[in-house]
């Protein structure tokens, strides 16, 4: 049985527990939400990982993408990189791997990393396609399914699937005059698959049956935004908003099938469309757990997006988004090194934590007052402690060799040196 | 005459015509805001600079600090940090030296930086006080007043003076529970200075001698914050909106005297806070420049309060504030060397387009579209030409060495790649 169908019978189960118990949230709310689709949690049948259980009333949790390319591939850097996400507080790793051995590399994350793991299984299909000197367009439907429910039984927890590209919102994409197109990978294989072939998107006009294979492992589905907006200028238009719409409605199909789902959203966004874009996720979608890619707010600081997505993800999670997908450094460069893994996942944790603490979430407000007294105290190590990264700040300070109460920025004119005494 | 004495009259002066033209703007409204005291261009009558407008309908502006503590004192390595901010996009310098020699660093800020200058002239009273063996309390009024008028005569061309701590307002902090007191370097020193002397803060009672200095120089008053919350749960209390209650006063004064004037804001603020900050400013001070110090969204990313800023910083911009003053990594640590500079003024200025673009800002609008059909086309030069720093990401991208068409990243599955001529 599936979470969802769990919960819907009353039942609670061992991870609905464990949720109560991390978030310190009464377990009736926990089910109710599991219940209604307001919460998942992404746990495979065939695996064993902690639970982390991400959607209303949680904490913003945060997903870091690893994965090799067609032009650079090593399967022990992508499992390192992949441990160091999780060191500085990853929640969720999807491994995006699309070199030759990407099977490979999903089995050895799923091997040894101890969170949810996800996948975009069309990514597969386009590089076996490419293994027969094919391409995109011709993966059979047959292919495609095969694939998802191979991953599935190799315990892939959830699964990004480009449901809502139809040949209506391909039209439609046609007609509109987008500075960028696509720019999702799996909604460019989809909507080139759907244009060449003239036929509809399979994973929309099989929907029944991906439920069917979701359900019998309790895959979540993270319903993807193929046509996710590649600019500021894009943002919010007829085609993401249609696809938006197709994604409402597969998400009370997949709850009446028992089957647990979330929703991806944008991508690059002006901060003032944001809250609009997280509102009508959630009437549209009826609640269900937003999945935000960014939204970068300003596209000018490539070697920045990090920064850029902190922004406008802070603003997501405040206004209703529930998982935060990292952005890296790297962004629109070239695939993330370890550094870039490290430096994406503490922008994403502080955007999580800004969000979390404005939106009155208890955990977050207990971390920041304990931070404040260790800095009034000059407690140092406990600051570096509390630090979503030690390293840095430990690293910087002993350098300097000061004095417990001071440090060299303002030296011995600390304000809060000169009035602790005072005030 | 003063910039807003002679646009009372209707007089257009070169500094305004500049910032119509820069800003794209219709000089009339120039004209306006600057007669009304809702834009500022803070350029001292014996500097000559390029001007820089700040204020309503204009364009965001961004502040660096530099300058040597107590600790650390380097006159070449301050410069070169004062010219690497202005090479990366800081429209306005502060010097904030409070080692030995901060005359010398001062003077040649002065003489070779092109932009306003700005500085804290109660921290040149704290270090002659150091330097007789004498603390902050023993500065007397008149080297307050003396330090101030030698730096308007210098060329300074805005400083921070911190007007609004009085001893009411240092009543309310006594009674307050804060967790950090006061965090403000300046407010502090005067915080300490009026609770020891049991006398009324100098630069409050002869606020019209100041004014007169400030006049007879054009130096823009920045209005100081002394009592900014320093850490989130002190955010928006009531010392806090006190101190902001006597800057709206004494804005009114200072316009009635024909001084240009800016008011300072917090600071450290939980996000949901931000947009009733710059309202309450906006209302309180009558639409007067409000230049924000952060604010930082959490106090868990010590390090990293480049980004915590660059989140407050954004929605801050959105919501009425004018001006940023960056915040770099070594925040909270360090002195910040010259890669922190850039990564700090990258930070702001990646917030203050955000917030352009989100206000509507046309200038903002287009750079961003010019960037997204870079993307497209796959133009990498023009894309570097546009980024805030073009040499982190052409490093990037040299490393790879690939096709024009793809990045490492996604490599042949590049979605723009697959979908640039179906779409």
């Amino acid at each position: 049985m599936t979470q969802i169908e769990e919960a819907k019978k009353g039942n609670i189960t061992p991870e609905m527990e464990e949720t109560s118990r991390i978030e310190n949230i009464d377990i009736q709310k926990i089910l109710s939400g599991v219940a209604k689709g307001r919460i998942v949690i992404p746990k495979n049948v065939n695996r064993s990982i902690k639970p982390c259980a991400i959607g209303e009333g949680l904490t913003t949790k945060i997903n870091a993408n690893i994965g090799s390319s067609s032009e650079i591939e090593d399967l022990d850097y992508e499992l390192e990189k992949a441990l160091t996400a999780v060191k500085y507080g990853a929640h969720a790793i999807m491994d995006l791997s699309t070199g030759d051995n990407l099977n490979k590399i999903r089995k050895e994350i799923l091997k040894n990393i101890d969170v949810p793991i996800g996948t975009v299984p069309i990514y597969e299909a386009a590089v076996n396609a490419k293994n027969k000197n094919k391409t995109v367009i011709d993966i059979t439907e047959e292919d495609m399914f095969k694939i998802i429910e191979n991953q599935a039984k190799e315990g892939v927890d959830f699964m990004t699937v480009h449901c809502g590209i139809t040949k209506n919102t391909v039209d439609k994409l046609i007609n509109s005059n987008r500075i960028m197109g696509v720019v999702s990978r799996g909604g460019a294989f989809l909507s080139a698959w759907i244009k060449h072939n003239d036929k509809e998107n399979p994973f929309y006009k099989n929907y029944d049956y991906l439920l069917e294979l979701a359900y019998e492992y309790d895959v979540t589905l993270s319903l993807g935004d193929g046509l996710r907006p590649g600019c500021l200028s894009d943002a919010t238009d007829i085609p993401q908003i249609q696809e938006l719409i197709t994604l409402g409605e597969l998400v009370k199909e997949a709850r009446a099938a028992d089957v647990q789902c979330m929703v991806e959203g944008p991508g690059h966004v002006p901060l003032d469309q944001i809250a609009a874009n997280m509102k009508l996720q959630k009437t549209i979608c009826d609640y269900a757990p937003f999945y935000v890619l960014g939204p970068i707010v300003t596209d000018l600081a490539p070697g920045y997006d990090h920064i850029t997505s902190a922004i406008g993800g802070t603003v997501a999670a405040y206004s209703g988004a529930n998982f935060l997908c990292y952005v890296t450094p790297a962004e629109h460069l070239a695939i993330p090194e370890l550094e870039d893994v490290k430096e994406g996942v503490i922008a994403s944790r502080i955007a999580a934590q800004a969000a979390d603490v404005a939106n009155g979430i208890s955990s977050a407000w207990s971390k920041e007052k304990e931070m404040s007294i260790a800095r009034r105290k000059f407690d140092w190590e406990k600051q570096f402690d509390l630090a979503f990264d030690s390293e840095k700040p430990r690293m910087r300070r002993d350098v300097c060799e000061m004095d417990d109460d001071m440090c060299s920025m303002c030296g011995e004119y600390c304000a809060l040196r000169l009035t602790k005494d005072n005030f």
